[in-house]
């Protein structure tokens, strides 16, 4: 079997797995479910993951790597400038948006089981250093409490592709279908988050 | 049987539904195992919600109504000052959060279900007019896109609930049992809120 070959199939078992675990919970779907739904053949799930349990720790892990990867990059480098806070910024939110729209199929299974993320976690500790160097530059406000307020934009990104359906049904728009909405929701959020409300 | 009773029932197959939604999807939980739980007959989700339809429905507009009833009447009155606003804001931050903890255990199968949720669109409306007669009064920064800004902080808020199983394990505190840790993540989400991150 060429390698190429092998990696469509684990592939597959990933995104079947990760549809149906969403959809019915880890408890609510067999192997042999995952398997008829991927179109391979029973034992594939035990080649791969060994068992239903490895198969959801590789779901997990493929989000957290694929997810985490970009952010973590734009944080690598501290901020040189009030400018280069505020473009980074602006590039965190929006890599991390677009990350979280490409992993979207996996989200609620990983949401839902709590799991562990090894990757998210590095990002944070990098993010909360990213943003006392910055203070310490006079770039952000010396009040701000970095490790309380990392997560935020994280929430406010991850419903809203989580959510997308349910804001489609309630505004009409929604940030998957539409890039004006898109353009608009990020470029408004992202004010909030650096520029606060108040003058 | 008096009204007391019937109240008596009619939550615990509520609190019953919820959790065992929760824990295996709305499909994977029958109306019998439902009823088992909380200890009635099987005839009683029948005669109280008439399926398991409605039954979910209940859990969705009791969590609904419980949870914004009071974030609503903190928006009743415009703000009459900056500091009126900051006020107001704080304490919308803070009751939103204590609700949201108590509704806790309904939170997971309403999210899950992304059900419509009537009190939480007319919050959402009423607080994009309140953002705007603050604008107006120049409480808010003109550039502020209160459309596009009035779920950041529901956002923040119910994932900090709903994870905080997650966040005690790789943070060793969360929202639910550490007074201190809470007091110091709501200052900080609220300042992050109210003044940005940049001087």
């Amino acid at each position: 079997v060429p390698k190429g070959h092998q990696t469509q199939t684990r592939d597959r078992l990933i995104q079947s797995g990760a549809g149906l675990f969403a959809e019915k919970g880890f408890g609510g779907v067999s192997v042999r479910a995952i398997c008829k739904h991927a179109g391979t053949s029973v034992n594939m799930i035990h080649h791969y993951f060994e068992s239903k349990e490895g198969l959801l720790k590789a779901i997990t892990e493929q989000f957290d790597s694929n997810t985490f990867a970009t952010p973590m990059r734009l944080l690598s480098k501290p901020a040189g400038s009030p400018a280069d806070f505020r473009s980074r910024m602006e590039m965190l939110f929006e890599e991390t948006l677009d990350a979280y729209i490409e992993q979207r199929p996996l989200i609620t299974v990983v949401l839902r089981e709590q799991e562990d993320l090894a990757a998210l976690q590095e990002f944070m500790k990098r993010f909360v250093e990213f943003l006392e160097q910055a203070k310490k530059k006079g770039f952000v406000r010396k009040e701000l409490d970095c490790e309380m307020i990392t997560g935020f934009f994280l929430d406010r990104i991850v419903n809203q592709v989580q959510f997308a359906p349910w804001v489609k049904r309630n505004y009409g728009s929604d940030l998957l279908g539409d890039l004006q909405y898109k353009q608009r929701w990020c470029k408004a959020n992202l004010d909030l988050l650096v520029n606060g409300m108040v003058p």
